[in-house]
C-alpha cells in the first residue's frame, strides 16, 4: 500500500501522518512554532538539505499548513507562518515534547520549559477530555465506529 | 546532518522523532493502542511489507516502547503490548486523531469517537495544563531555556 492510499483510509492517524508524518517536516513545524520561520534559518538550525527543505515546505503549503508571507520587498524575502490548521498541530508537537522530556532526558532534565503565561506556572504538557477537563490516558478511552466511517 | 546526529541534540522532540517519527512507526503504534497486536494482524490491517514491519516492530522492542510477549507455547506465538513509555505516546496519537478529525474529515466526521468512560462523553483530545488544568495553546506559552539544554 502506498502512502497516498493511507492517505485515503478512513483513519485521521493515517490522513495526518500523510501530511505531517516525516520526521523533517514535524522538526520543521517544531521550529515554526519556535519562531524560526525563514528558509535560512531553517536550514541552519536543521541542517537539512535544501532540496528536503524546499519539498516539505511546498506540501506543507499547499496542505496549508503553512502559509509564504513576504516580509520584506526588493529582493523580495519570504516567511512561513503557520496557518490556523498549522497553530492546531501544536497538541502533537507538544505531545512528542512531552514524551521525549520524560523518557529521552539522559537523566539532564528537560531542554526547555515550557511556562503558562495565564497561570505563570511551567507544565507538563497533559492530554485532558474536552468535556469534563480531567486528564487521560488510553485506559480511560473506549473506541467506538463514527460518521466518518460508517460513511465510507 | 544524519537522522542519528539529530537524536543527540538537546531537543526533545528531535529525540523524540529519531524513535517514532516514521509514518508506519506511528501507524503500527495507533494500531496496538486499538489492540492490534500480532505481527499477521498488524500486517493484514496496514498492508505493509513483512520486512518494514518486522525492522520496525524491532526498533519498538529495542527502545523499550513495546514488548514482545509469548501469548501461546508450541508452537510459540507473540503479541507486542505497549511498555509504560509506549502507553505515554497515547497523548501524541490522539493529538493526530484530534487534528485529522478536525481538519481531514472530508466533511463526513470523524471515523471513531472516543468515549471517557469516567465521565461518559464523548469527547475532543484537549492539551492541557498540568498545574491549572486550562486548555492550551500556542499562544499561551513562553519558552525557556532548561537544565537539559544548559547541560550540553
Amino acid at each position: 500500500m502506498s502512502w497516498d492510499e493511507v492517505g485515503e483510509m478512513p483513519c485521521s492517524v493515517a490522513r495526518s501522518l500523510a501530511i505531517v508524518g516525516d520526521r523533517w517536516t514535524l522538526l520543521i513545524l517544531r521550529n515554526v512554532f519556535l519562531r524560526v520561520r525563514r528558509f535560512a534559518d531553517l536550514q541552519t538550525q536543521l541542517g537539512i538539505p535544501r532540496h528536503v527543505l524546499s519539498t516539505r515546505l511546498k506540501r506543507l503549503v499547499d496542505e496549508d499548513v503553512l502559509e509564504k508571507v513576504a516580509y520584506q520587498e526588493s529582493p523580495a524575502r519570504y516567511e512561513y507562518r503557520l496557518t490556523e490548521k498549522g497553530k492546531d498541530l501544536y497538541p502533537v508537537i507538544l505531545s512528542l515534547v512531552a514524551w521525549g522530556d520524560k523518557w529521552l532526558d539522559q537523566g539532564k532534565g528537560p531542554p526547555l520549559l515550557y511556562r503558562h503565561k495565564k497561570c505563570g506556572h511551567t507544565f507538563r504538557p497533559t492530554l485532558a477530555c474536552s468535556e469534563c477537563g480531567e486528564p487521560i490516558t488510553a485506559r480511560d478511552v473506549a473506541v467506538e465506529m463514527g460518521p466518518g466511517m460508517l460513511a465510507d
